[in-house]
């Protein structure tokens, strides 16, 4: 069986990097070229030590492959994608560029008009365990942002079935690699180590993703949500504990309401691969440096208040893992492909 | 001028040691006698090598003192307390044993009767800022949760003045040093390490504490107050994010009702040398090491929300250093007194 | 083509949840039973979260497998795995019961008569590198220490060729799951984190192994080695830095000599798939979560000293990676089978 | 009684910064004023919130001063400095520009010529452990390196009694905030944690220092010293290990000799207030965010060689605490005022 040729554009950042680690073990495609923007003309493995098995050189820009991943910025992405996009390459988009489906609020959210704002609408959110279909036969997918993964996943069910009231909100943490391998002050180490901090505090434009999909799901009525992303000092992981009213009416009073929204986490979440509704409280390690996404939904019972824990990777199911889960789907392959490995512990 | 005699009574854990470490530098008190369980009869530097020029012995039992800490666990400290208030002498108690009003809620939260509840109306909860004169006048001192302390701060000014409604949310991340110096799985190195976890979702016993004070701030008006705490990969800090609903028609809409929040915290707490409303969101390493809180209140303009950011260190502020301005008030020194020192920063 | 079956003894450990985690994507094999001690009789995922998918119990014992890896502590390995060696059973033991050769040296370091001596003669030291042909034929191997793994394949080369005189130095920075799950107050988080440790001074067990298998490559001049390991705050990792005088006379003077050097390791290790010796000083990270060993050896050129810094992942390369490149050998499988993938980075 | 005026140029680094929070608390001295190049004409407490209580602007260049810090890097530091000593102003140089005591060696290593050789011998190596009296009458001070500090005062009484042989290794494990507040990808949150590299194998700029002050202690035995240091995932502490062999017939065997040896340390640091001798192996958590250094010497009885074990917080006894000792001798004060709090813990 001949392999499936595939592209990462700008490997040398966090994201990009882990597409190639994780490609690397999988069985039907291969990596045919990688671009990077300074370090075009380099070996890979003198620039990121652990891909040197891959055995490429970095290249200014893709050579010619059947699935093309693009972990560019914002904007520079959506114009490098464009024309492979018009020359109907697959490609799967892990920049913002095509998650948002109005051109006007990427324009408020991002400060600049969208450089490609007739793909909008053929783009598909790629969560697969909600566009599933859509992912399979699309040509251009949106990853979707590492926070909106942890928020959407954890909150569909209870948004879905009405159990929750229109006031939510999303309190995030997450690991310092989400924010990239460019360098800052606020990701310097000993600014980081021993510090928490809320950020964004004014808008993150995670938020409009995590809005576009909750309330597409909840139908009508107008969701009033409230997200704050705070740092952490890890490299790797995202917990959202998500706050909600509950609904009138909908659930059994007491531990056995609790149960019963349980249950309707998982039978929403039924034979997904990826998804697990778990029976205490996750933590981000147990889904660490794999494609997992850990939810825990249970009712304040002092205050009739949902609460929901959900856990991922912020770089593997917050990103180049549910880039390659959305490949699979792309290119027909079982979905789980290349995506076995365990969360890796301690 | 004669030095004020001190008892530090389980110094051996993070809290009582921490007390020993800033009273070291305070020069009105002298520590004369320490005391342990299982490590009586040792030096205290060799047990606590940080504390070797306190150039100590580890008692079975403290000697006397004008004043006397207690970092013993619930109840324990209660048990050991209660002789000494009934022979006079004045007690700060860093355990839970004295925060509640009620002792048939503290038989709830704690499983067990209180040991001395005709105590519980004599002890004042130890916030100077909202309990000043009561704590300046008092002989038994409650010194309140290291959650507690960074929520009732961070909440304080706004429920007072009735600028939000009932529904409140306390989402609190809190370093690894809270849960103490005792051997548990969850604070084992390589589980905490590159971890986040959020716990206690069926009620934490630092709840009461929170809903008792700001309960009492409010007046009849019932508070729905969910708190869930989380455990952060790093020593010390706690920042609480705080979230509730704006009350309608008590601020100006846009920007200039997140100016006039600000300024209802400032007039709050004017004049504090502790508590410092700050102008960007504040992160707990600008507090470490510090007894400073730092608040930066705002509103979610897009909800209607207020959100309040609320750092601390969770040993100083939050326990012993929250401690020691207790007992300046107690002692008629000023309230400052031994607690001089900058953040310490990186 | 049917499975192997595979039983881990006392897999709540981290060395043994690791053969779990590494095994679970190994083709070849089934893991058909684990054990526990005190967690006997409870679901595996319920006590370690990332093996759920395995679907096993913990039992009280092994069941029959085809080949055993126990990773018991020293004495109860030994105690338990010599019935299953006298069935005939392969076995790996990640314990120190079988590294060393001598019954009377073992007494000495790990306080206790050697519960099996009559089978040490039997085991072979599991570095495949040094001892591929015998590991290949062995029905018991002792798997090395994380420690010893790190300082002899980075002194091996050098050794053996007499590159060096007999004055060597090994100083090794280790990852604290290295010390276990075992709770103490040494890998408590918060005595870690930002902490750094020199620990045995007066000589670790590890010693013996390391002066075992170089002085067996050197022959009869006798080596003096010192080595000193310290704790630092992070999980994963073995860094060891190894110093010893160069020999006079073997190689150029100038850079030259330590390009002939690195030539005599690369030749050392030719064809290896697991260990890299490298052109540019390694860091730990680089071999995170894998089954790697990165070599730089190079010439202090002031003092005409060799520097040798060797990186492995202590659970992997260090022990449990090791163990199932050792079982690959023991059964005639492909050398790296199961142990394909990248390090994780970041 | 009028305060001594302080400047610090180039405020807005770890050292500059570290310094400022220490005098904070000094009663003889004030900060009169402080310059950062690119951050100047904001508020202090807006770039370095910690230290918004100085209520300072952050100026081009510094104030008339009695006594000035620069903590700018090197060549610009002996730049500024240069024209301030000829008007008579005492100064104290973080620098690395006025440690070395000969020109052509300075421009060996920092590849430019010395900016104001003239001043190379007039300045002072401020370790006043072993210069105590010319630093109280130096007006230029060069305050030593973090690796420097903490290896020479480890070997120093070893190497003056000639208790070693002339074959000395250091080895150096260093938290990040050594390598300051510049971003680079080597400080990039990411890449530093969960990893641990050795670095400068080719030759530190600190190795020269070194030798300078061993060598002095000496006297004609040339010394061969090899020095390299490692980058671990802390923010603060340097624990050096360093390795010597035993000279001949200067110590009993076995452990009487050790003890010796600890008898020789003790007696050369008797009356220290900051450097102490230690009978169990330190750890840079007991020096965390105090001048101490702690050590412990001792004989690995199976080579007959001696290591030490030295302990620093790098900020502090190998920066910005030991240029405030420095301060004080060279301005009469008493030679820990302003010191004197306890280390850090936990």
């Amino acid at each position: 069986m001949s392999l499936t040729r595939i592209a990462i554009i700008n490997i040398t950042g966090y994201i990009g990097a882990e597409v190639a680690r994780i490609l690397f073990r999988h069985p039907r495609v291969q990596i045919v070229s990688v671009t990077g923007r300074s370090e075009a003309g380099k070996r890979l493995g003198s620039v990121l030590p652990h891909l040197a098995p891959l055995d490429l050189m970095i290249e200014p820009g893709p050579a010619e492959a059947d699935l093309v991943f693009s972990a560019l910025p914002h904007k520079a992405s959506a114009e490098a994608l464009a024309p492979l996009v018009a020359k109907g390459v697959k490609v799967i988009d892990l920049s913002a560029d095509f998650r948002l489906k109005e051109a006007g609020l990427y324009q408020q959210w991002y400060d600049h008009a969208h450089p490609a704002p007739e793909l909008l609408q053929k783009a598909v959110y790629g969560i697969p365990e909600l566009h599933r279909a859509e992912v399979a036969g699309a040509q251009l997918v949106a990853n979707p942002g590492c926070y909106p993964t942890s928020a959407i996943l954890g909150l569909a069910p209870a948004v879905k079935a009405g159990l929750v009231g229109r006031d939510i909100i999303v309190d995030s943490k997450s690991g310092v690699s989400g924010a990239g391998r460019a360098l800052t002050l606020t990701t310097h180490y000993a600014e980081v180590n021993e510090n928490v901090a809320a950020y964004a505090l004014g808008g993150h434009r995670h938020l409009p993703e995590i809005v576009q999909e909750l309330q597409a799901l909840r139908g009508q009525e107008k969701l009033a949500i409230t997200f704050v992303p705070h740092l952490i000092p890890m490299t790797r992981g995202i917990l959202s504990s998500c706050y909600a009213p509950l609904a009138e009416g909908k659930l059994a009073a007491g531990p056995q309401g609790a149960e019963q929204l349980r249950q309707v986490y998982r039978d929403f979440y039924q034979g997904e691969t990826f998804v697990k509704v778990v029976d205490v409280p996750p933590q981000t390690k147990q889904a660490w440096g794999s494609n997992l996404c850990l939810i825990y939904p249970t009712i304040d019972q002092r205050t009739g208040r949902v609460v929901v824990i959900s856990c991922i990777d912020n770089l593997v199911k917050g990103g180049a893992g549910q880039a390659v889960q959305n490949m699979n789907l792309m290119l027909g392959f079982p979905e789980a492909t290349g995506l076995e490995g365990l969360p890796v512990y301690p």
